[in-house]
């Protein structure tokens, strides 16, 4: 058994449980009453909020604690856009943000307001400059992760807060991936992260408004939490986030460097390992413990179960993996494959043996996958003579229209084209990357009678 | 030591404390995800829904873990707002509801809706008539609590959901007082609760919504908890409200009629151990544990320091123990006392022996605190003749307004006045019911130079 999903959720440090435990006696009542049981909560409070600010390296007045990572986005965005409303309605979002920060650049355009989408290049990695250049007179608001959670790619943060604040915009991090590992370096305004992504208990997220941020919380509040996070604290559990942050921090140094050369070992060999495989995201500015890769002409949902069965547990930004059918939002604006993903995320603390084993049993679990669906095999394709090809896929679901791509791009002659009709949504991601990693030229989509036409042209 | 604030936050219940620990290995992934460890948590939710829902009385797919009971309530107003958008913009709530309902209110106020605030009678209940008259064709939803958090009073839910119900607009309860002891009779279609408030762990609320009742969640949401409650869910503490709860219910037709019989001696003893005391709310439609009294000539913040110095924790709604120094909300609508007021709520398993030492204490301490501010003696003043009379009590807080008042009504004949000149808002409240206590008569308030002049004509 190997859990290798902790972009996801870490499991509880030892010092998270032991610190919930130990305060479920003495952190039950309400912080806010008089009597001793309500002051010793609310020592227990102060003392969590004092922890967790020195790890972000903020003032504990500048934080407050939400229920999860998410209500902290929420809440966040929310405020920081309320309170700059004489600014304008403009806010500036990475094209690769948590769905949180989408969901609410969505809430606000709905609302009225505008939103740009920075995007990012094929690591998934921003450019200060297109921020700079999203910037406008009336932008309230930009939102950058600190790094992404789908490929780990590393964010220049630093970079983004000193053009935001040249123009005298505050800049909202997303700090959940990588607050485990460090402080968010620069200028930023505005901090959220969560902590059941450090090794802390659910329940419990950050929000982080620096002094001199103008910030309005939206919707009903109360007395709690500065204003900024209505609700009983979810005290026990506060108490062991920070216990919790503190002490992944006090291992982060030593513990990054080991978790770097095992996803580096993943990052080299699966290729290797595995023909048609795509490793995605930054090589170098990248979180400690995530790698990601894609498989062409592999079911993610298939590899996933497989892996599972194998004693694996990792996650997948691929269509099929998706309550939607549609493939991460992520690999979607990196522009790179999105079939057969697989992120592995190590939690603090995995054994190198588990990678070992990971890397044993990944390149028969793809074949077995591969075998089942009728994935052509790497170079078989015999070039022959003859004209244009139609391949109709409709109906069929990734990673069947590329894999029918795959299996008949041999049969036209070099120039000519194959024409996929698809009415699958990852087709439109995956037919271009296939192209991108075959070699092959992709020529464009155009609407068809079910659903799209995608035309390749057979360049070698 | 005795804590007596059940109202506030019962400490973890034995089950909640094993349910949290069982579950701490179990349930900390995330449980959207399809890998074992995902798998294994959405067990252990769907179980605690399960439970949760058959402890409330409706299916589980109706039922969504919130946060905290505030959220719910937030949430659930908001939601059950905007889903009856089309049949108008106006919600009637009672004039006693917990602040979270009423912040609810406030927002929707501002955004251009309009709010009826429902009055309570003298023990803090509504009329199930008082919401028929409410009721207007543009209502969108109505709320009212199961029983009134700062007195006990149980109000008439079943009889206001038939009202709204003929009327075809749908009711919100606020049970987190009473859940613990029982289900919300009525046909109600919304329903708040909070799990700190029945042993379970903070953090934890429920927001149910039955099936047919229109419902648009507001705000950024995700697909966790069928889209009303975004944010990763917490977990462990889910496990442990619902077990909890199911383990509560268990013990709640004996431990309520144990612990009425409890709050039954300090209602009655209270009067005749403490002189000029009112027992307020309900008594006898009454939540089991709670009693709620206001000690004339008394400082809330000093009674309750020094009750707690002599080992007894609870709370109050005077006006000096609250950040707004204003009096709590629910003792205004009741047009009760609110100087020296005292909530004594019994977490279950409460001691006979606590509330007899309780007994013990209360009269020493309430003397006490009367010295010390230099009270008036009962009937110890002696009438004289002379025309009316005026008190500059400006600047000075509650309860000093009232024990200036109480000293010089029997200088001025009988037929004479008082005038009392205050800037305390206590002041509002308290001198009439000072009157409606003593027996005199309350004429009337008008502007004053520095605050208000509170008029009180002398009759007995």
């Amino acid at each position: 058994m190997a859990y290798l999903d902790a972009a996801s959720a870490v499991p509880l440090h030892p010092v998270a449980r032991q610190a919930l435990q130990a305060s479920l006696d003495e952190g039950w009542a309400d912080p806010a009453r008089l009597y001793r049981e309500g002051r010793r909560a609310r020592l227990l409070l102060d003392a969590a909020r004092e922890a967790a600010a020195e790890a972000v390296g903020c003032r504990p007045d500048e934080l407050v604690f939400t229920p999860s990572g998410t209500r902290a986005v929420h809440s966040g965005v929310a405020g920081a856009l309320a309170g700059r409303r004489r600014a304008g309605t403009h806010l500036i979002v990475s094209a690769v943000e948590h769905s949180s920060v989408l969901h609410a650049a969505e809430v606000h355009e709905a609302g009225g307001g505008t939103v740009t989408q920075v995007p990012v290049d094929r690591t998934g990695r921003v450019e200060a400059a297109a921020y700079a250049a999203a910037l406008r007179g009336d932008t309230a608001l930009a939102c950058l992760q600190s790094a992404n959670h789908e490929v780990g790619t590393e964010q220049p943060v630093a970079e983004v807060a000193e053009v935001c604040r040249a123009a005298g915009v505050p800049l909202l991090v997303d700090a959940a991936q990588s607050l485990a590992w460090g402080k968010v370096a620069g200028g930023w305004s505005l901090l959220a992260a969560s902590a059941h992504k450090w090794g802390g208990p659910s329940g419990v997220g950050l929000l982080v408004v620096r002094k001199g941020a103008r910030f309005a919380p939206q919707g009903p509040g109360d007395e709690r939490e500065s204003g900024r996070a209505p609700g009983f604290e979810n005290l026990p559990a506060i108490v062991a986030a920070a216990a919790s942050l503190r002490a992944v921090r006090a291992e982060a140094a030593g513990e990054a460097a080991r978790l770097r050369e095992l996803t580096e070992r993943i990052r080299a060999r699966v290729p290797a390992l595995v023909p048609d495989v795509e490793v995605v995201g930054d090589p170098v500015r990248r979180l400690p413990g995530t790698v990601t890769f894609s498989c062409l002409y592999v079911d993610g949902e298939a590899l996933l179960h497989e892996l599972d069965r194998a004693g694996f547990s990792v996650s997948s930004g691929s269509s099929c993996t998706s309550s939607t059918l549609l493939p991460s939002h992520v690999l979607k604006a990196m522009g790179v494959l999105s079939e057969g993903n697989v992120r592995v995320s190590l939690p603090p603390g995995t054994p190198a043996g588990d990678v070992e084993r990971f890397l044993e049993v990944l390149p028969g679990t793809v074949a077995a996958v591969r075998e089942r669906l009728g994935a052509p095999v790497a170079a078989e394709a015999v070039p022959r003579t003859g004209g244009d090809l139609v391949v109709d896929a409709t109906g069929r679901r990734c990673p069947v229209p590329v894999i029918e791509l795959a299996k008949v791009i041999g049969d036209v002659p070099v120039g000519g084209t194959v024409r996929v009709l698809s009415d699958d949504e990852a087709a439109r991601l995956d037919i271009p990357a296939w192209c991108e990693m075959r070699g092959q030229e992709y020529v464009g989509e155009e609407p068809a009678d079910r659903g799209t036409a995608y035309l390749v042209r057979r360049v070698s």
